[in-house]
């Protein structure tokens, strides 16, 4: 199949625009714009999206409990069946190259079938059920049950650096549809030909489905104002966003300030600390060398989960420094994913690079377009806690090395971080089992995820994961992103107390017609109630 | 044991104040001034407060995972050390009589006694391990454990109107300490002796575990400005709140403004909407006036659940209200918490009673200080629909009755509520269907409580309640203040990647020392990982 890009925004199943084409995408190898141009939403179309997604919000109300089962998996073909036009205008618009498109593709639809797999099991709702007791004294004990249950409306906002896996049907996506509730996704304009792409995969599996159109909206703009109309209609629930601080924290602000806030889930990336104790430093050398520039500059240093922040010390901290220097200076210019985010990378290092107590060690050249060569810069642990600028991540190819003379250098150093989506430590079998523990304890204090003698970068899709951490990394530490637990954050929590089983949700029939696990009377069990 | 009341305020496990006495508890009934006067809690004492707290932080991470289970057994039994004198200073201070302060009394030690053995099973931490599979293609996969901890210090800033329950040792209190936390209490400025009370036992408690001072702190205040300081204090990471609708939302927005937001949980109150179906109104007419009017009336309507409107409709409707007319104008007056809540119960049922279309049917009469005869009002279903200001919550005494003509009249009203705590449907059995379920499914989708035949009043302590709601009822609708779901509010999720047995948190070790029940690599048990 082939689709003839429109330009347009999809609501309640229908290709529309109010306003005239008005923004482009733009290769970012070449700079040239690509056709179609796409309308800018307009506030009517946001509220003509959120009151289809209301009208799907009762509709579903009807339905078997586990439809969004089908529909994730039935998306996930449908992306599939775009087959490599996706990966053609993904890559004219992102200058991602083929392979790393195909793997995010994979990616996206294993995680669609993931969360399918999770509404199968239905065990996700969290029942937990106390039954009545008559006798009870000094008064009877009612009968009560609760679950989680669909929010509402969720509008998500998509990355650039993960135009498949974070983007129109990446995980924020996917996990508020596993929930059962309506999506209205703003299309990232960096990528907007992709975003319609997935839209019209969505909306295909949502009519084979037979499923109401006004479960999936894509609006697609550049204007501020659009987010904003989004964010602040009365009918969005939540919030999923991924992005930079300063886009992420606007849109919490607006939510925190309507009328009836909402929760706003934005992941806005970090510095990503890596500690290398001295006898890592010392016996792989040339191994960490290695994987940590390629962990660095993977994707154009383009992760959520760069390390962008490196601290060495041990009498070999100038070894391993001048080896990844090496690493970094024989890599050779790469495409960032726009014009814009290479300058911002540029003004960063420059910025950088300016404040005393900072060494270039491998200067980042601008090529053309969109086009640079990797940066390496670093400073000393006391320039470093001292300077809270050097805590600002510099999101594409670069990172900063900080040298400490000491572990209590170390410490000091991780004292002052803020919260990061990560943290990582390398450390050899012999290294002082205190100093690991203080280390690894500082760590902990201040991200989603600890790593020891790994890297940050590639995020496992599964039930353990964590993919969020202490603000700014975030604005929900108790939440993930990825993973399966990325469902909690679109739902809301029901009590149904004395509710005959008839009115009562199939999760809490005493039947148990779903199978799934519920907490009844303090025991884990699938049995019905007899 | 008896305790002289200080009058100041516990830091670090001293009595302290920066500044002399400046506000006194009343007593409700006289409008007498109650001894000793209390001393206004400095910003420098919340510093102090919260530096402690953070030290606490640090010392608490050494010891045994399960140290919370512990110190709240410790402080239900210095609470029922403390005798008579908390009943009678709760008395003197609230009004609330003593049966009913014995009651509540046993409710918050029960309360704390539950949270301890929620910390003793800690399953509560929801571990969820997959370990790794190096022969996974294309890439290994590591081994990924993750885990609810600690989040940091947490305020708490409790309600008037349930002193002990939800006071400083109530429900917010214990589960925060629950999941590991410091807790800072802001005393409830209407019953600083009571606050005084609870945070003797408190210390005693602490100093009998032997576990840091900084765990706890009790600052005593009336002014605005300490509530602000101690929510916009860095080292504070959550807050729970129990009150009114402007002081919680006050209090979020301050949160959401930080330059680190942290999460507001607010129990707001709400109007607790009851739907009296017609045969029900026909059936049990005077069952239902009798236990709608205690309900209304239990705690002089000083419930967070109290049914504020009751819509009934059918033919029978004028006899049911006549009926619990006569039980509302039969009740004697109560005296309220304090005078100014006497007031402004006043103030809105005076409001109420303006309004076009309403009608007085019991007039509630102010006596002396803080007392006054309930009221009753009665509406229109068009008149309700149409003013937002009949939504907003009378707190006391209390209550408006709303006549539909109709099943669809009752859908109009219920589908312009707001967010409640409570909505309760009184059906008969040979009610129609299709009719119940409508009704249902709107109140279902407005309030996080949900009760069939039962009166709204009266919350369980235990796994499936859930108190809590949307908007405003309280500021986050996926979670619950009271009940074992509470612990999850006061937490952040981590997770750690590839991290060697003795470095990980005992919950997560192989050897699952704790016994507790886990997910590992997708099946629930608590055996050891071998």
């Amino acid at each position: 199949m082939t689709h003839e890009l429109t330009g347009k925004n999809l609501i309640n199943g229908r290709w529309q625009s109010a306003a005239v084409g008005s923004f482009s995408g733009v290769n970012p190898t070449t700079g040239d714009a690509l056709s179609p141009t796409f309308a800018e939403a307009t506030a009517d179309e946001v509220n003509a999206a959120l009151t289809g997604a209301q009208q799907a919000v009762l509709a579903v109300r009807e339905l078997e409990p586990r439809w969004p089962a089908k529909l994730l998996e039935a998306i996930a073909a449908q992306i599939e069946a775009l087959g490599d036009e996706l990966l053609v205008r993904g890559e004219q618009e992102t200058a991602l190259p083929r392979p790393r498109l195909t793997g995010e593709r994979a990616r996206t639809c294993s995680q669609l079938r993931m969360f399918a797999e999770i509404v199968r099991d239905g065990s996700w709702v969290e029942a937990v059920i106390d039954t009545a007791d008559p006798n009870r004294q000094p008064l009877p004990r009612p009968d009560i049950r609760r679950m989680f249950r669909a929010r509402g409306p969720v509008a998500v906002f998509g990355a650039s650096n993960f135009p498949f896996a974070f983007g129109t049907c990446g995980g924020d996506t996917a996990s508020a549809l596993a929930a059962g509730n309506p999506v209205i996704v703003k299309g990232h304009s960096s990528h907007p030909g992709t975003s319609e792409l997935f839209a019209v995969a969505v909306a295909a599996a949502l009519n084979e489905c037979k499923l109401p159109a006004g479960l999936f909206a894509l609006l697609q703009g550049t204007r501020h104002e659009l987010s904003r109309q989004l964010v602040e209609h009365p009918l969005t629930q939540a919030v999923g966003f991924t992005g930079s601080q300063r886009a992420g924290r606007a849109l919490f602000d607006i939510a925190a300030s309507r009328p009836s806030p909402i929760p706003v889930y934005a992941e806005m990336g970090s510095v990503n600390p890596v500690v290398i104790l001295p006898s890592a430093v010392r016996d792989r050398t040339a191994e960490i060398a290695k994987d940590l520039a390629a962990s660095l500059l993977l994707g154009c240093g383009q992760f959520c989960t760069k390390p962008g922040v490196i601290f060495v010390f041990g009498d070999n901290d100038r070894q391993l420094s001048n080896a990844i220097a090496a690493h970094v200076n024989a890599s050779p210019a790469a495409t960032m994913l726009n014009h814009s985010l290479r300058d911002s990378f540029v003004q960063r290092t420059t910025a950088i690079a300016k404040v005393p107590g900072v060494n270039q060690l491998v200067e980042g050249k601008s090529v053309q377009h969109a086009m640079m060569t990797p940066a390496l810069l670093e400073t000393t642990a006391e320039t470093f806690k001292n300077e809270p600028r050097l805590q600002e991540e510099a999101f594409g190819p670069g990172g900063l090395l900080v040298h400490c003379q000491t572990a209590d250098e170390a410490v000091a150093c991780l004292n002052s971080l803020a919260g990061n989506l990560t943290g990582t430590l390398q450390a050899g079998p012999n290294e002082d089992h205190a100093t690991v523990a203080k280390l690894l304890h500082i760590l902990e204090s201040r991200v989603g995820r600890l790593i020891v003698n790994g890297y940050p970068t590639g995020v496992e899709v599964g039930r353990a994961i964590v993919h969020g951490g202490p603000y700014p990394a975030t604005t929900d530490a108790a939440s993930t992103s990825v993973g399966s637990a990325a469902i909690r954050r679109f739902v809301r929590l029901i009590a149904y107390q004395n509710t005959p089983q008839n009115l009562l949700p199939p999760a809490l029939q005493d039947a148990n017609p779903l199978g799934i696990m519920r907490l009844v009377n303090g025991q884990w069990t699938n049995r019905a109630i007899v």
